[in-house]
């Protein structure tokens, strides 16, 4: 909550910029003890639960277009943090949120604090912190969580025989930069469609939560399925046998070419739906937690122990026919 | 943990950059029970104790010169984020790193990361998450610290007739930032001197820590002396006398001309020194702190209930003549 200027350049007025602005965001929560305008928050985490903790940080022009809706951004900005809490069975408590401005222009601000609010709201996760500052512009969230600690979804915790499964659907966020990009053309409908995918992400908390002892290994799928699940290999030391056909998509990306769908679901990114692994006795449970919740819940495949190969995924089609899972094989339009 | 990459271009190797150049800092700390490598981090904080939270973001030719030593800058992004620990009487136990990074260069990340390391080793605080991406040079550090609740050293805790503290001395890196900007001169010996002021502050943790029960309300002054004190008489609803000619300068402060001593003292910044109140009754306690320690405290002034003119600072010098407290009449050279 302080702002250095060595060099001497007036900070935007930090005060004044968090109570006009950030306000709404920053409710008192039933575990914020103190928020915003001491040197720290204090936190009180509920009896015997650990504090789960992510950070990241999104900059314009790598993790967002500069003329981006600032209220979906809001929204994104936390929804990225808050799937973090989701893939490891967490209940969010609150977030801090620091950021660099080029400007302080209300006609930004304003939105992006209403996106950012809507969604602390919602899962009642308050600012309680952050910090202000002028320069290039870039959003640093960092978001807190209370899980008891043997519940908490690791990513070293899936068992040879576990089930795979995927939340929602994949790939609508890459087949919306794809035909940004002008990889592929969309319809205008199409697009809007496929872009509110990538720009308004639900983060996955109710699922998480409802998983907390019914999955062993979690992660959410943000960088693309392939790469986001060799995390959960390379840490629980296993392999996976998935079936390409099996991946759930949205009817707009079943509608595309065969390529295209395998990249947009195998390579994507920005999905935010969990990944995760757990016992094949749990497969009524976790069908009768979907229904509940009205999430979809798809299995895609197995764990399994690691060949003499060590070959780590092994990705086949719905005729058995094996499928190259090589990450770059799905990316023709790089 | 996540690096979305919506604009397609490739994110650093997150993972091999922080195997690489932090996996010093990440060392697992007492009460960080799953570190690096997950969706979160876990932290359980000790019991009965609240988490203390504070996240600073630094930002290059704003808070730091682009040509400043990566070493001292490693340390200093730590610092100015352990000094709110300190301020708030916390514990550290650990800290969280995303930053913005133009390129992944060795000769850069490799002093930085062991400036970084070197004070998170010093003061028991591994690093245990963050995010890695490329962009204009940001650092962004989120730290956690615990403090039983009621010890707390809160802004708003100020009560009349409290003594006011300052630890060590004042204005050193203000100095050196005027002979960088041209306002005044040093000979190269003094701006070194000063300079060290400037890029390596000490968090004073262990200050805090012995603080606890002793002080009311503290923070630690990183924009100037006048506008942070202002914040705690803000919280509190109380106005304070301070005798200028009292607080505590260098040597090498002491020997400049009288209007660069007020200015930098007064309205200086980067200093992370303490300012708390304390009961009257406190003296000899603070005092056998300050020596224990090795730190200096210097009693500067005494808190009171605001006049009827609602005036929150009143200076005086040490012949008890009125100072203008106006925080821009100490800015002659800007």
């Amino acid at each position: 909550m302080t702002t250095t200027s060595p060099t001497g350049s007036s900070p935007l007025s930090e005060f004044s910029l968090i109570d006009r602005f950030f306000a709404r965001a920053t409710r008192q929560g039933e575990h914020v003890t103190l928020g915003i305008g001491d040197d720290c928050a204090l936190l009180r985490p509920p009896a015997g639960e650990q504090l789960a903790i992510s950070s990241d940080m999104l900059v314009e022009g790598r993790h967002f277009f500069a003329d981006v809706d600032p209220r979906t951004l809001g929204h994104k900005t936390l929804a990225v943090n808050l799937s973090d809490l989701a893939a490891m069975g967490a209940r969010p408590l609150g977030f801090t949120l620091a950021l660099a401005l080029p400007d302080s222009d209300p006609a930004w601000l304003g939105p992006f604090a209403q996106g950012l609010a809507e969604l602390a709201d919602r899962y009642e996760c308050p600012l309680i912190g952050g910090d202000t500052t002028r320069g290039p512009r870039n959003l640093c969230v960092t978001v807190f969580g209370s899980v008891p600690g043997v519940q908490a979804l690791r990513r070293d915790a899936a068992q040879p025989g576990d089930d795979l499964w995927i939340s929602g659907t994949l790939g609508d966020a890459r087949l919306a930069l794809g035909a940004l990009r002008g990889e592929w053309t969309l319809v205008d409908s199409e697009l809007a469609l496929a872009r509110r995918a990538m720009d308004v992400p639900e983060p996955q908390i109710a699922l998480g939560l409802a998983l907390r002892g019914v999955a062993r290994a979690a992660l959410d799928i943000s960088d693309g399925l392939l790469g986001d699940l060799g995390h959960i290999l390379a840490r629980s030391g296993m392999s996976a046998h998935i079936d390409v056909d099996a991946l759930p998509r949205s009817a707009l990306l079943a509608a595309q070419s065969p390529d295209i769908q395998r990249l947009c679901t195998l390579a994507g990114g920005d999905d935010y739906q969990l990944c995760f692994s757990a016992d094949a006795a749990q497969r009524g449970r976790i069908e009768a937690i979907g229904n509940q919740l009205g999430i979809r819940v798809t299995r895609i495949g197995t764990i399994a122990l690691p060949d003499a190969r060590r070959t780590m995924l092994h990705l086949h089609d719905n005729t058995g026919a094996s499928v190259a899972a090589d990450f770059k094989s799905f990316d023709h339009f790089q």
